[in-house]
């Protein structure tokens, strides 16, 4: 092709983009006017993606880190054929359209990831090379390769200086993701002014020690240099980063190279002087040069080609290998395997029992037999977040078949490696860690809620039954914190078959996150003869039963390790002759989703006695228990002792429960 | 001294902290037992403290990051002085005791910092150093060293793994905190097991990648060795880290250098077995020879010299400059200076008004200039969370006296650095960045409130306000998971007049944090002539104004934008004939505070007919409508388009406020 050609599909990108800003009166024009050519070279000459066909599974991944310059991406995707017109491309940041402020997965075609929190989508591209590795060692056979990309990214000095993204690199680097490819808009700019205010650390040797191949292309307008540094990068062997310098905003006469360029619409002078001395029609906006069209668009014939080259190569693949094709299929549509549920185990009744975090990992384990996409870890807890699977290897760069992950202590670059796994598709992942250092991984738990991730959390020592390892570790807010997140669904259950039952229904939301809430200490396993059945978790909330016999004077509700006390109150309640419902609430977000005739039978509007005990803040409970109830909470933190005192210290007992349950009636 | 006193001291420190966690039967043994001998090192030949004056402002830090290993810091503590009997060293991890299952500050003499949670105390060291940086410029004088002193810190490898240290360790490499002196205690194991496992890199590299000065020492028992490198890292202008390579467990029979002697009691016979191998006496537990005591005990005399020594010298400053040195007193004693409250501003009525974080800026220049100790910055936002301070330089290497701070895109790091800056004390540090990225920096806040620091967080940008930018950078449950921390005050102001006010109260809390919440968008400035005043701001909730005369049959409440749309509402309401009261309820928490008598004059119980109206999660606004209440709220995710399109949209409109008032007055 020409170079004029070349440059004009560039600047097609930068006009593109800024227009984009300039319509919306909002958005980042620097980005994508920058890093226009060197994401140009990236998918122009080594992107391998079908734009007919997103989904296609062996496409190559591109994240787009820097999710503020979410234009260049929509520029892109549109010019290459994607189902996203230029209109859409006109109404830019604005309601109901497919382009908004930045990338949101499962809403714009081609979006590989929701990025805008810096540092994600970084640590979300290892876990997609992760989830390459696997597949691949997974389902390719010396004749045939099903699974070959690569994952490339644009990251950017915010993503850089994100300590997520260190987690992740140093975790990429030790696993040795040889296809992990990212260039890095090495703009020296920042929202605060030069990178040279607050980072001026050696950013290559900084990965070069993370076990990274490292280079740097001075001129990021050198589509020719760009594209040698990536060939270098696939010929290596290691994850690799390419600091490519840019100059944000170039183009702009006034704000190119400042960080005024970086997030505000240029202004119809700077844009017009932009064009102007690119020899750019200044009229009409969202201009695209018809050969520059037909250039991009050579992208939908070439995917097409790439693809069902592809296809023949899995019909043969079907023909010699019937059962693992059928299984890839499967996987890769994000379908659970036939009977999984029959692998449930059930707990016999117990009143010793064990803790939560134990059943979880039994549960987890007979899950796993079933179900060979489940997989996952922990940040350095797996001996106590009982997350380990037996007899199964570990993931490491020489055993990729593993699917037991040691993430380090690494909450945060762990959440979004899982959410990468999610985002690439034929793994269900799972990540662990103690419950309090949820604190650690907030971004990524949203943004799995956010992007409807099938990712599942496992959070153990959920109380101040953490005992003796004091406040810091005690969560005492997190439940309220993880209970308010949209689109989660955080469940704490009160027995071996209920955390059973969890593990059944996290695994069954394929296209959303759920939260398991564990105990580190022993929970009775509850009589099921005796009690309503487990099962009823998936509704939320449940009445175990009621004592007593004819409509209830009270309503003892509780979640988790605090069932077993209004259990053994509700009957010391009883045999004094009281009538009491005894509720256990796993979920409020389950029982928020059945109808309201559901929850009005299981918290009748008529029974004003209701008392609600958990050890953790009280804050939302006062909507289950009303203006007449009470709650038997922790709003404050806890202290270094053994569980068993600070449970009695702060007021978590058989006799309060009974003493507050008996002043609610008698008022 | 003898070699053999050494190898008994050290041991002394080793069966201390092993005593310990055997007699509670909980705690981690193996850090103790293996960097025993470099923290000795430390302690008794550079470490200049006076165990009798904990808080003499001169004495170097020291931090122990890896807080688990508690017990490591107890036995220092009571060995060389502080007020903490061997009787408290018995009763590690129970109820009541000075020695909790990690460090706690504000309840062990000599406990610097509260950490466990991985990574806070390699970054609250950066904060001290940095306050020591900003002190040391501000009072020393050619002729007086008032503050000269060495921020210490044991850190270990789950701190090197978690990215808020690699946040703080790139920031403290530009900014070239040559007094930063951290041991890496390099002991190859983590709970998972080895670190090869999970954490490969080239650590020392990665460090002087950001600018720091790094050393190995081969054996953490050889003392020379580790002397010779903390002499040689006090000698190097760079922050200096020096990995000391050592033995987990050190000592233990069968578990030394494994996983299994992190975190287990070691149990009798393990116990046994390394007193016998290293000559101690198996009984009595918790044995401290005479002799070093005594050695150790010298630490008093020698503190007590070099704070004599520092006194008669501050002596001597007063009489030269006895201004100055009245303010370094006030200063370090945490006390505000005289008047301050003077210096806030009072913003006129105004309909058009202006964004609180624009009034939250002109509050905090205001309060600048008359609180010389107010300094602090943002995560690269600075112009968009208005905190830059006009006419006062930055805090660079080569200013350190300036106040204005670029923490870059790190708003964990930020969060941590902040606290750090209040724990050293003689400043009033705030930290800022988007209202959604408190999810970035959720551990520190939290230590934040449970290490009663006066850190000041100042989040913008705080709703659908936000607007084009998204979901992603739309806070919809940060506001409750804010309130949700126990110990932090959150305020979300309604008018300029308001945001002085909650930062008038955030300042006036010397022992607590505070977070104020500000929006993007312009606010009316309500007409105070009209409505109560805004100094009622910190009893958490007021009535701005009863519409109508005589016993509400209404009340509507609203915090921060929405109050605007009650005033609104509650004018067209009243017009109608309706007697409403309005409520502003800028802050839960100081609402809580007061008295019931208060509570009840606000929120009568007699008024059922209650509408809260806040464009956050409804999460806890049921505690104030009651049962018969209503809550127009946001529970789901926002969307990208200009602000005004989404206040619609999603129902926060006067008319709808209106609607669901009548609807509430109807029943």
């Amino acid at each position: 092709m020409s170079n004029d050609l070349q440059e004009r599909a560039i600047n097609t990108i930068r006009f593109l983009s800024a227009d984009g800003v300039q319509q919306a009166n909002s958005g980042h024009p620097g980005l994508p006017m920058g890093a226009a050519a060197m994401v140009y070279t990236l998918w122009t000459r080594h992107l391998r993606h079908n734009p007919h066909d997103p989904k296609w599974p062996n496409r190559d991944r591109f994240i787009l880190s820097g999710g503020h310059g979410s234009m260049l991406l929509y520029s892109l995707l549109h010019l290459t054929g994607y189902a996203l017109p230029l209109d859409e491309l006109k109404k830019f940041r604005q309601w109901g359209s497919l382009t908004p402020g930045h990338p949101e997965f499962g809403l714009t075609p081609g979006v590989e990831t929701t990025t805008g929190p810096l540092g994600q989508g970084f640590a979300n591209g290892v876990g997609m090379a992760i989830a390459e590795a696997h597949l691949a060692a997974e389902f390719n056979t010396p004749d045939f390769t099903l699974i070959d990309h690569y994952t490339y990214a644009l990251v950017t000095d915010g993503d850089l200086m994100e300590g997520v993204s260190s987690e992740a690199a140093s975790l990429a680097g030790h696993l040795k993701l040889g296809k992990l490819i990212y260039l890095y808009d090495d703009n020296h700019i920042s929202i605060d002014g030069s990178t040279d205010l607050a980072f001026t650390e050696d950013r290559m040797a900084r990965f070069a020690a993370y076990g990274w191949h490292t280079q740097k292309v001075a001129d990021g307008n050198d589509v020719e240099a760009v594209d040698a540094a990536i060939q270098a990068a696939k010929a290596d062997p290691r994850p690799s980063i390419i600091a490519v310098h840019s100059i944000i905003g170039f183009g702009l006469p006034t704000r190119a190279g400042t960080s005024k360029a970086h997030g505000e619409p240029p202004g119809q002078d700077e844009l017009a002087g932009a064009k102007r001395a690119m020899g750019w029609p200044l009229e009409p906006a969202f201009f695209v040069p018809g050969d520059v069209l037909e250039f991009f668009r050579e992208a939908v014939t070439f995917g097409e080609e790439l693809e069902l080259d592809w296809q023949s190569r899995l019909g043969e693949y079907q023909k010699k290998y019937p059962e693992q094709a059928a299984e890839f299929k499967r996987r890769m549509a994000g379908e659970l395997p036939k009977n999984w549920e029959a692998s449930m185990p059930v707990f016999p009744a117990d009143p010793k029992g064990m803790a939560s975090r134990a059943s979880s990992g039994k549960a987890l384990n007979a899950f796993v037999a079933a179900i060979p996409e489940l997989l996952g870890g922990s940040a350095d807890l797996a001996p106590s977040n009982n997350t380990a699977l037996a007899g199964i290897p570990d993931f490491q760069p020489d055993s990729p078949l593993g699917r037991n992950f040691h993430f380090g202590v690494r909450e945060h670059g762990m959440g979004a490696i899982v959410n990468g796994m999610a985002y690439h598709g034929g793994l269900r992942p799972y990540g662990a860690t103690f419950m309090v250092f949820t604190d650690y991984m907030r971004p990524p738990l949203r943004l799995s809620a956010l992007s409807h991730l099938p990712s599942i959390w496992i959070y153990t020592h959920d109380s101040i039954g953490v005992g003796e390892d004091g406040p810091t570790h005690q969560p005492v807010e997190q439940l309220a914190t993880l209970r308010a997140i949209p689109g989660l669904v955080t469940i704490r259950p009160s027995d071996a078959n209920e955390t059973a039952h969890a593990w059944r229904v996290a695994i069954s939301r394929t296209h959303a996150p759920t939260v398991l809430v564990l105990t580190r200490q022993n929970l009775p396993t509850i009589d099921r003869a005796v009690y309503a059945d487990a099962s009823n978790l998936e509704k939320g909330a449940y009445i175990l039963k009621d004592l007593g016999g004819g409509q209830p004077q009270l309503i003892l509700m509780a979640s988790g390790s605090e069932v077993g006390l209004i259990v053994e109150a509700g009957a010391k309640l009883a045999a004094d002759g009281l009538k009491v419902r005894l509720v256990s609430v796993p979920s409020w977000e389950l029982f928020r989703a059945q109808d309201a005739a559901y929850r009005e039978s299981v918290l009748p509007k008529g029974i004003k006695a209701r008392l609600a005990v958990e050890a953790a803040l009280s804050m939302g409970w006062d909507r289950f228990v009303g203006d007449s109830g009470a709650i038997i909470s922790l709003d404050h933190y806890g202290a270094s002792a053994p569980a068993n005192i600070l449970f009695e210290q702060f007021g978590f007992t058989v006799d309060n429960v009974i003493a507050k349950a008996r002043e609610l009636v008698a008022k």
